[in-house]
């Protein structure tokens, strides 16, 4: 699907953190000990009611940050579930702060420094929730920025928060490739003039949203091709 | 659960439309002989796509009216749930304007009414959907009002939504009692400043939202007795 060099003019490399460098899943799954075959459907649940309230939260101004809205996520859906054993609740949000990497995020953020882009995070999490995921995962030296919704105290896919990566780079927008596997996030960030690839890890169909992302690639180390790297 | 008069000095009961009045998933269900079992995949998929792409447009400032939402929400179910049958997703769309309203409905206004008490909708659907569905329904003698969204250009649960009830009656916001099976916009409904019960129809989990409502009832015809009617 990836053509080398289709996307021109790119200068900065923007992902987003959760479902794109991060792998959900793999927090609910850290606890597979003690949830037994639930984890599943705790991490699916726990990352739908996690977005929705993100998505609310925003459109009735009602902001709270990425930790609170990931905490009151998990108890929803631990009462919906009807889990519960003593301090899990505990040990799930702090495995939330040691996220796993997916396995191509080192290599494919060395390839894309080592040919002269920036790279960046800009995510819904808390400045100390990404912090510590990033650290966790080593990847701090390999990346120029981390950029937090908080700075502009409203979640994705609000505009201001796209509007975020151009003012802290000091590029156009179109000289940005904006990445993520959250489909409606890749879409929104199309719409906001990003260049974007959705990383459609999961084979789904094409959202039906104002924008579409200029392609798709499966896993991130097909984007140094996009790119011409 | 319910007390008699629990709610005091309500002059409007405003009910949510989609869920609330209206079975949603009636109208999937109308397809059943084509769609065999899989109709209740369907219509769940194209619920919460639907509500999804609200929420979504809603905060990265897309507004299109939710005839185009639920149409779009229907599209990516299909192609997600690999349905193609010629002329489907029409006969679906024609179903969605004869939804099936609850048996309870029609009693239920009819005794708020001769208590005195006005009634309304207050939905994300558009006039032409609402009106449809309420004539269909037989609703249409016993409402004061249906509002729709579009008379501000933005979904539930924008603050500029609620705020259509009390402009249209003239009465201060703490005069009516808003209804809604859907628990975000209960809860949403009781931060803006309503008297709110929640028909919660399917025992759902608490959301962990910003306001609680002021209680819960399991069909609509337990709301007189809230009232003291």
């Amino acid at each position: 699907m990836a053509e080398g060099g289709r996307l021109q003019g790119i200068e900065v490399c923007v992902f987003d953190a959760y479902g794109t460098l991060f792998d959900v899943s793999s927090v609910a799954r850290g606890a597979q000990a003690e949830l037994g075959e639930r984890w599943a459907a705790l991490s699916e649940l726990w990352r739908s009611k996690q977005l929705q309230y993100t998505w609310l939260r925003g459109l009735a101004g009602h902001h709270a940050d990425f930790w609170q809205v990931t905490g009151d996520a998990l108890d929803v859906s631990l009462a919906t579930l009807g889990i519960e054993q003593p301090g899990l609740r505990d040990r799930l949000m702090a495995l939330y702060l040691r996220i796993a990497a997916y396995a191509e995020v080192v290599p494919t953020l060395r390839a894309l420094r080592a040919a002269g882009l920036k790279t960046a995070i800009l995510s819904n999490g808390s400045p100390a929730m990404l912090e510590a995921a990033v650290n966790n995962a080593g990847l701090a030296p390999l990346l120029d920025a981390v950029l937090s919704v908080e700075a502009v105290g409203v979640f994705k896919p609000h505009p201001k928060v796209y509007g975020l990566a151009g003012m802290h780079f000091g590029v156009p927008v179109e000289r940005i490739c904006f990445l993520s596997s959250n489909s409606w996030d890749a879409y929104s960030a199309k719409a906001f003039g990003f260049q974007v690839l959705w990383c459609n890890r999961f084979g789904q169909a094409a959202e039906r949203l104002p924008a579409t992302p200029d392609g798709q690639i499966r896993q991130l180390d097909e984007l140094p091709r996009w790119l011409g790297v």
